[in-house]
């Protein structure tokens, strides 16, 4: 950790901040400019974050060298982190795995049908939402466990992987019951109860990154999953809030290499809730893909028109069938199957 | 709302949305231009939140017309609403209500000082976090339920009221035994389940705005509480992620005069963390005075240099009194006591 | 264009706002309803873009349905543009076509240097800045004039093409006579003056999107050169401003098949300036492809320790030249050659 | 400057670096720790600025201790400037300076009458654009030199200062002739020909904040116009873009306490601008006298509904006159005359 002084600092304030880097065990190296004295502090520096110094008089500012996560880090693991959801599903390896499905579990029939017919197409991971997070309370909020009870017939049926929401951990303990992965939303990503809550199941967690959170945020709420014991984690880049309307939020691809590079964490695209419109989905599902992303997550609705949420942002069983074509056209370009 | 058709709409496409609104008992006005085909869907809105249309064929784009929200409206509800915390103490009135005191409560000693000394300015609203949400899990997170003893403790002595957070709804009854307001922090103003949770309960709730989170969705979100049943909501706005560094988040000013106009809830100020520098809190207390906010919140600590969290945007007590004096020279002219 | 009403407008402002629409030559249709009337006006658009009815009384909003552009739209030209270079070099086409080279002509030595191992490369277009468009005063701001001989004299020595900014109009004529493509950059998006004259050259223009433009602000400003007369225009995404820290800026992967759907006009991406970080830019690069970029611009840089801009987010030679390779595996599978 | 290394540099590359930052006349200090080496770089930084070194193997970044403008900067010159415009109008003084006027000079009918009502209200400052940048180019583009005739007229008729936008700086030497002080607008505050261009002319430049500017790259721009020999700079804060669809722009009202913190230049307020919303402009205007501002710009039409640009933003002289009365009773209490 480096500190900076004011330029008006006097001896005293810098030897005060001196002495308590020394008391925290720390060590101190100081250089002083023509404009300006600096003082490297070197050790663990998570004793400053639980000690912070910047408020010290003479102090303008401190700057963080290290990463504030570990867990999480490539430097703590350098293999890739490989989830395995057994018969051979494995999130993370060579296989870049889709998830797909309806937003929200609206009906049986509904829910039944389009997991026959995505298992049909070769997809291993079913989504649907059955506790749905909406910004109205006018809006559908899902169908809660007569939804999750849906999901898992379709799973016994199909063979396939569930993932759904967790919005409430109280309800973590009975959506493990039905589902294979626990996703937590984007509006929930610093939720740390939750988070904590979910560390402590050995269920995988996929992680959505929150629509204004950076991408050490995103790796910090990892962290606090992982610190709690549960390793399986997954990572989701679901788009950030910008400026621009075109898209429902800006799908950050840069943030897919940063990740892979920054943590051992499988990274997976979610480029419906990014964009939120259907042609898009495809080329930005294709780039995720050639960015190194480990699987996709899109929503696919056979009657997007009745679709009781985010129907415009649905793919039709066609061109969803149509994307992973292409999808497995370029899968052997970037060393990945599929 | 107004329906949008594509350019190559067919009359069928038309049609069928015709259809579909009428079957939602909405009365269709039809607008045929030479580019583009218009409907107007008249009559009650929320049926179409609930049945969206915007993904039938032929559809370009859905324009709602009225506000997603209703409690929460000066539409539904033209007087302000105050919040009355007992000894005269409330929230949205004429008087403009400071609430002050530590980010977190890190020992007995420390709060109660400092609340003598808040007391001792006059200011009749105590802040302090028993339980903290940090972006890191190795940062300080509060003391919990001895934190809370000790707010309680401080609210004895002094007669302040007390403002704390609730991270977790399981946690709610308990911190509504020792606190007069609970606040909903901005990390988690989208937790459905604890804006349901809290809306349940007849204690005030201060609800933060999120960070990346409009002024429609702070309105939906106090939406959900209202609905509930409670109806002591304030509104906080504590600034916005943007692209500029120099501040920890961006004030954003407009907010409190839009949120008094659409709405008729008391509208608080936290300049602490919107700015996170200590000279920068001042001015935009003043201006959030000026631009008809109800109250402020403000980190204040006595020896910020050994703050466990946040220690650089907490005021010393005596640049905390310059500023009251500031708050109480302007007040009358903009019509307010304090 | 559709005009909402406020709910308490009276029947005389709406007849003011109908009477306007009739006067100005458009056809109105109206619909009241319980909540809110509203005010279909048929007809040409643009006559209401310099005839604004948005501040009659009574008006609450007014809502656009068409798009603001028409040259550049896709609807006013159905198939691609492409823009032919010379030498078979053509923008648009089928061929992902490449620009690199140094931020900045620093020296005679190092841009023929870095032009020959390019084109060894089988690279055709050679970016390099003469004229640098710097945040500080106290920055290197180019070579100016004798920037573009070099340039020139790479060309010659290559028959590469040449891409370089005009920063001022004054000396579009003089770049225009050593370059093949007049870059407008990011900071002078709407620089309208610049915009207007180089529409009124034939040669082509590469117009990069303002880092805080909307993509209809790009394509209203690719308007600006169009409409005075020169259809050569390729647009760049090169990343928007957000609050993310970790890269310089934010690639917005959606603007490519975005802009390919609304607009003829070519797509080229900047993973470069977009990025701001060496390994992040040969994922990102490929992802353009995969997603529909024409091609991209990339900074390369023998000795990045010796740049005197942007070093840190040049690539070198053999991490350049390994991305080609990863470039060429990946374009036959999206329909490409290169 | 500090440069961090990485965790796996080597002792050649630290070495390469000390010889580097000593061969550039700078002196280095090197602190090695168990995770990281740090090398602070003491001396000037702007031979850094020229001589990067950031690309140099081994560096993981590079970090500014300074700031990089100077002019422009607190430090250099310690007392407000001031900007005389004569006749008693002086700028950044202790009075508190309104400009206003229409977006647009339409005719010369409409200009001399809002001018005469607004010299009636005390108004000091004319504001009206002749050249008008506009996203479109169907909109109107302004009445050009016709308008700055009718701008010339209403000075003399009224004695009134006027301010106006330059958009090319061929014109600069035209529009200076009739204005007192030359407007460089948001989208053009990164285009350095013309505030290079600006700086060599002796008069008053106000120079507004590009929407996706931070306050650093404002002072950075202010900085190319001081480097010129021009003193006369006034900023302008007219937001930001972010994500809030409710404003035109987010006002950042911490930015006022900031220049005026970092900087000796004026600082002037546009509400109109940043808010788009005719009644939000007023608590805006309050609030950033409030905060510390030297003076606001405000948009004023007689007859908006006929306004040819921006006519919802534009206050009505009753209202304006209103606000006008708040401003004169707040002023007093923070220390201002008007």
């Amino acid at each position: 950790m480096i500190i900076v002084f004011k330029s008006d600092a006097t001896e005293e304030q810098v030897q005060a901040v001196v002495g308590r880097i020394t008391e925290l065990g720390m060590s101190p190296h100081l250089s002083k400019g023509v404009a300006r004295t600096l003082l490297g502090a070197i050790g663990d520096e998570k004793i400053l974050t639980a000690h912070p110094v910047d408020a010290m008089p003479g102090v303008e500012r401190v700057i963080p060298v290290l990463k504030p996560y570990k867990l999480a880090s490539r430097e703590f693991k350098k293999e890739d982190t490989t989830i395995d959801l057994g018969n051979g599903v494995i999130v993370g390896g060579q296989r870049f795995e889709i998830m797909a499905g309806p937003c929200a579990v609206e009906s049986r029939e509904q829910t039944l049908e389009i997991a026959e017919i995505l298992h049909g197409f070769g997809v291993r991971i079913l989504r649907g939402g059955a506790f749905k997070p909406r910004s109205s309370p006018y809006s559908f909020q899902g169908l809660g466990e007569r939804g999750l009870k849906i999901l898992a017939e379709a799973r016994e049926r199909t063979g396939m992987k569930v993932i759904t929401e967790v919005m409430d951990a109280d309800d973590a303990p009975m959506i493990a019951e039905h589902a294979d992965i626990l996703q937590i939303g984007a509006r929930n990503m610093q939720n740390f109860s939750l988070l904590a809550r979910l560390g402590k199941l050995q269920r995988p967690v996929m992680l959505k990154r929150g629509m204004s959170s950076t991408i050490q945020e995103l790796l910090l709420a990892a962290e606090y999953i992982l610190k709690e014991g549960n390793p399986h984690v997954m990572l989701c880049e679901r788009g950030i809030k910008t400026f621009e309307p075109a898209t429902r939020n800006t799908f950050d691809i840069s943030a897919v290499p940063i990740l892979k590079h920054e943590s051992h964490l499988p990274v997976i695209a979610d480029p419906s809730h990014a964009t939120g419109i259907a042609y898009v989905i495809p080329p930005v599902a294709l780039a995720s893909m050639a960015a190194g992303a480990d699987g996709i997550m899109v929503e696919v609705h056979n009657h997007p028109e009745k679709a009781l949420c985010d129907g415009h942002q649905a793919v039709l069983p066609a061109p969803f069938a149509e994307m992973l074509v292409k999808l497995r056209v370029l899968a052997p370009s970037v060393g990945r199957t599929i």
